[in-house]
């Protein structure tokens, strides 16, 4: 079953708003059974939106749409549905309830211009919109079904969860889609690509479709398949990912919704361990990291960012002669880092970075880009040099999520 | 002119990523007073590439697509741009350039499949990627101009800025847009539309359009206007703004591309003034936003992140007493905090913020989202008291941008 989704609204294409919508809708759809073949903004422009609705249908047994439900005159939707179909408007009595609840709550009269909210085209059904005062509206026509939702976000998840997925699954037989993410560190997407190219190859033979989604020194891999049954497809995906372990096992972190913080998180509250990080060059930003993981009072204590040469002396005990001789981006300045926040906060663990963010501040031995982790842990203190590029935010999150890694590594590697 | 953006990648379509870029462009195309009549989104599928740009050339002059320019088998864009305009590939020894340059940096031999990144279709200009392996593409067919672009967001908006914008300004005769951003804090859109009102009915009378665009306890307010004459439309909002100054200016921390972290730092920078801070809740994004700004080490030194009660004890002198009787989020511990970072770390001001990130750990006294900010000057220290909602990442970034704010308000008052 193919389904398009069409946003609409001035807003999109003048870049005010960014299309959420469209990416909620293509996953529940998905969820579902049902693939998105297109998605498409437009205008607020009765011409464009018609013309939308002619390709898209061509391609597509499902078209939802959202946005241009307003009351104002800004919003144009309800009546190009009208002449879309060629029908009138009529009253439904049980969109005006919805319509009467809201203004209710607000201790306010219905206006004559929000009544207008529940006339809907003759040809549709009208969809609850518990959150707001334009109904949904579905429309069957010629075999294909049509539905308009609100652009508010709030009011068409509500929408799509409660009326329009369900509707859907009892007007089609849909097949069953699986996914599962991998969630990789550490390898960029074509050394990966080369690592794994006999077992990417191998996926065809079960109809598996794969697709590297790489971000900030991360790459996503999605498995995907579609079949009649559930079980028999994640039990094929599954095997798949074990056979993948056994190859890149090394960079592999976590799976789907997983994060690195999140990951590292579950691990020491597992084994009832704490962490503190001491940082320059991120300047908080690991912590940040660590702390927007709800639950992290568990485990996190605190930390120390020491930019200046002064405060790591005062803070973190690093001799101001190793500081002029060394560098604040060492080996060894940052090893002290990390023992002495690790002996400070009496926490198993600690990270500790220094490095040039860039874009000025490098030299040719300390070029931008240049950064020092250490991880002290209950048994040693080690340290390992990254070179990263010229982008000051990209550093910094790059950074993050090498430091990360290092301890989610060798958290594992005191397991064994 | 007119434009439209195609944004490739399957991905897009099962709703795993959110489509950030289109927003990006079409305000760029927008600024630069270009026209954007559509936005779609495609999967990584030749025909539907190809039928996307047989659409979009019927309304468009010019086409802008991201994504599927990766090195990998899934990415399918650059073949499909040879299959579409008939042309077989080209080996670019610029674009390889940037390839090596990336690798060097990462202190890596090219691969073959890399090496393949430098290839482009003959009909095609390589727009330098100084950010990643893969170059943009610029097409002048038939009057048409196409542009392909990597997907991953920080590379694409390089090239637009870099390359796309300025050569589209080269090859049409674009109308002159006026864009001008007033950057409001601390006021609701509602509260400061209705304050605004008349001054916003005013600007029909000079053809200056007013958009409204609210972020994290931020709105922004773009005045847009258009004509021949650059200076005359500047001069006629600058008129404006003064006259905005005159009702709002409170609220008001700067313009267009201003940051409130941003604005901090130069104030700072000019005074040689200096800030340190003493985070819980907001667990080093302060400092985050803070060290973001290039150059902050001229005026930030540090912090101090207690989450832990013993830590806030230790680092900053918070006696246990009070912190049992008055508790961590509390008028008396967050003052603390903010005197003693700022003795400690020798700075002229400094933050304390101590609150309920959520979405648990809250109480009928103290619900989630209560928040403590106290700012510590040469002369006093002094705190406020908020209540935010329930989402931990956003009552993060709430309580650091009214932080933030609170100390920009303060060092102003310590000029007059």
């Amino acid at each position: 079953m193919k389904a398009e989704i069409i946003t609409i609204g001035d807003e999109l294409l003048i870049g005010q708003v960014v299309d959420t919508n469209s990416a909620f809708i293509a996953t529940k759809l998905n969820e579902a059974g049902i693939h998105v073949c297109q998605i498409t903004s437009v205008s607020d422009n009765r011409e464009h939106i018609m013309e939308a609705l002619d390709n898209a249908k061509e391609r597509a047994d499902i078209i939802l749409m959202t946005g241009g439900l307003g009351p104002t005159n800004d919003d144009i939707t309800k009546n190009t549905l009208c002449e879309y179909f060629k029908v009138g408007l009529r009253f439904d009595a049980e969109a005006y309830k919805d319509v009467e609840f809201v203004f209710k709550i607000r201790g306010r009269e219905v206006t004559e211009i929000n009544r207008k909210q529940a006339e809907i085209p003759e040809n549709s059904i009208a969809l609850r919109n518990k959150n707001g005062t334009a109904p949904g509206m579905w429309f069957d026509v010629n075999g294909k079904v049509y539905v308009s939702m609100p652009g508010v976000p709030y009011e068409m998840k509500a929408l799509m969860e409660d009326e329009v997925i369900p509707r859907l699954q009892k007007r089609f037989t849909l097949p069953i889609i699986v996914h599962k993410n991998v969630l990789t560190i550490g390898i960029g997407e074509s050394f990966l690509a080369e690592k794994i190219a006999a077992w990417e190859a191998s996926l065809a033979k079960d109809n598996i479709k794969l697709a590297y989604l790489p971000s900030v020194g991360m790459v996503r891999l999605r498995l995907s398949s579609s079949g009649d049954d559930a079980k028999i497809l994640t039990q094929k995906t599954e095997k798949k990912i074990e056979e993948l372990k056994t190859i890149v096992g090394e960079f592999i972190f976590g799976y789907d919704n997983d994060t690195l913080e999140g990951v590292i998180g579950a691990m020491l509250k597992e084994r009832k361990q704490t962490i503190s990080t001491a940082e320059s060059c991120t300047g908080g930003y690991i912590s940040h990291l660590i702390t927007s993981i709800a639950g992290s009072s568990d485990y996190y204590v605190g930390s120390v960012i020491t930019y200046s040469y002064e405060i790591k002396t005062l803070e973190l005990n690093v001799s101001a002669d190793l500081l002029n001789i060394k560098g604040a981006v060492s080996q060894e300045v940052v090893e002290q880092m990390a023992s002495e926040v690790r002996r400070k906060f009496k926490t198993d663990y600690s990270i500790a970075v220094s490095g040039i963010a860039g874009p000025s501040g490098g030299t040719p031995e300390k070029p931008v880009g240049l950064v020092w982790v250490a991880i002290a842990t209950p048994e040693r203190v080690f340290s390992k040099k990254f070179q990263f590029a010229n982008n000051r935010l990209r550093n910094i999150q790059m950074t993050s999520n090498a430091a990360l890694n290092l301890l989610r590594k060798e958290i594992l590697a005191d397991k064994s």
